[in-house]
């Protein structure tokens, strides 16, 4: 019954994130797996979201934007499997609370690459705060960049 | 005359952020300013850059973004001033060299606001490497956020 | 008289950190000054702080470890300041509750001098979490390094 | 014979910041293992490293050093592995030249234990600037802290 509560509001905030935040649709990214044990999340490359126009690569605000999100989602994702005696209330008032602090972006190779993904996990996790480390690969594996970012959960 | 060519290449340079990132051009990133002694970055509100529709923001993406192009022109901005012998090649291979290695964003307030502006400070200058630190403020004059980075600058 | 509780408290802190925390008093780790407004901490430059002893100066980690201090003391601060109805064992209860989240250090310059010293500012602050900017200059009023760390308080 | 230089030269640094750095020996750190695929530094707790008397930990400006080491080590172990035709000087050059840019630590559990060890990985490589991820676990194998830093190298 619980269980049913956090899987339903994982599920929601997955589809918020896919389809209902502005700045997501106007990127084109994607949250292709979210679940209790992760979430992937994914942008295909276009010209649009190029940098450095002499080697076409992916602006470094993306990289950040991505790690961000990616962040938001597996600390939300710790803080619902954390308990499970969740009322959906309860969650939906931590959902409005969730934000970021701070993000460090360590940028480790050029952005090339036609499709990256995202993927993260918690390392710290408590009530108010959970810390997140988050990575950044292009469709051959390579790691473009890490991430590490502090969010306000509750 | 070697005040000329720093003069003609920053100028050169605020056209290029100005005008020719796709990212920017995609954002609506503006350098309002840029000259030796610093920059002033804009971006006004639009729908797309908001993160939570509930909120209204900026999508903290959108915040990490103009603190790294105000950081990348603002170490550009002190290493072309810090030799006043450049030969015009010089400064375009440097150019070219200057990416980020590392970002640090915090996050002060809700990114709230109809006009963003960015500002930089070069904190650490070198021939390599340069550290600057970066500020985002509202049109209210509210700080948004707080960046560190870290650049190659050669 | 709570003005009076929250000028007792921040004494009686300033007094802990000052002359019972155990590295502190291992460094030699002053706090000079410590009041609503700010705190000031020192540490005279010794051999046994050296790091790299081609060059005499001071080991990076010690750096680290004042803008910690510092930025703990200034984040304390700031929440004493934050209401003027604050019981003594409120208060209590919050100082064993604080605690450093993540830290980044900028390293500016050498750690070259004969005294060095700590100030700090909130720039973020909250019931439950406060971000705040530190610096680390020497004797000559060179800034050394820049901190900027996330704090518990509560 | 290149080979003989690279085993040679790291064993002289591990050497060197196991016996002949000051606040090393002050705080009785002590370099485990040193080689070119990667460091092991250890420090057993000892009352004067207390942070928090009440609790009994680490003191967070001890965590930052055990970790900034870690990350110099590995940064340099990275450079000498990087090429097989170092000359003895150029990595004595190099060694002079190390020095930490930033350093970002995220504190995961308080600091509790008998003794600490840090290890460390590279995860941007270069011939000027180096990136490092490095642990600080206790003796129960619990993480403490995780350390993400950019060094110069050259």
């Amino acid at each position: 019954m619980t269980q049913a509560i956090q899987q339903q509001t994982i599920a929601l905030v997955g589809q918020i994130f896919d389809q209902q935040m502005p700045f997501h649709q106007f990127l084109g990214l994607r949250v292709k797996r979210y679940d209790l044990s992760g979430v992937e999340v994914e942008l295909a490359m276009k010209p649009e979201l190029v940098g450095n126009f002499h080697h076409n690569i992916l602006h470094g605000g993306v990289t950040a934007t991505i790690l961000d999100v990616v962040g938001g989602l597996t600390a939300f994702a710790g803080l619902v499997s954390s308990r499970d005696n969740w009322q959906a209330e309860q969650l939906e008032q931590r959902l409005k609370a969730l934000s970021t602090i701070d993000l460090r972006v360590d940028y480790l190779r050029p952005g090339k690459g036609v499709c990256f993904t995202g993927t993260g996990e918690v390392i710290r996790s408590g009530n108010r705060i959970s810390v997140c480390k988050m990575e950044l690969h292009n469709e051959k594996n390579h790691q473009i960049a890490l991430g590490t970012a502090t969010y306000v959960v509750g």
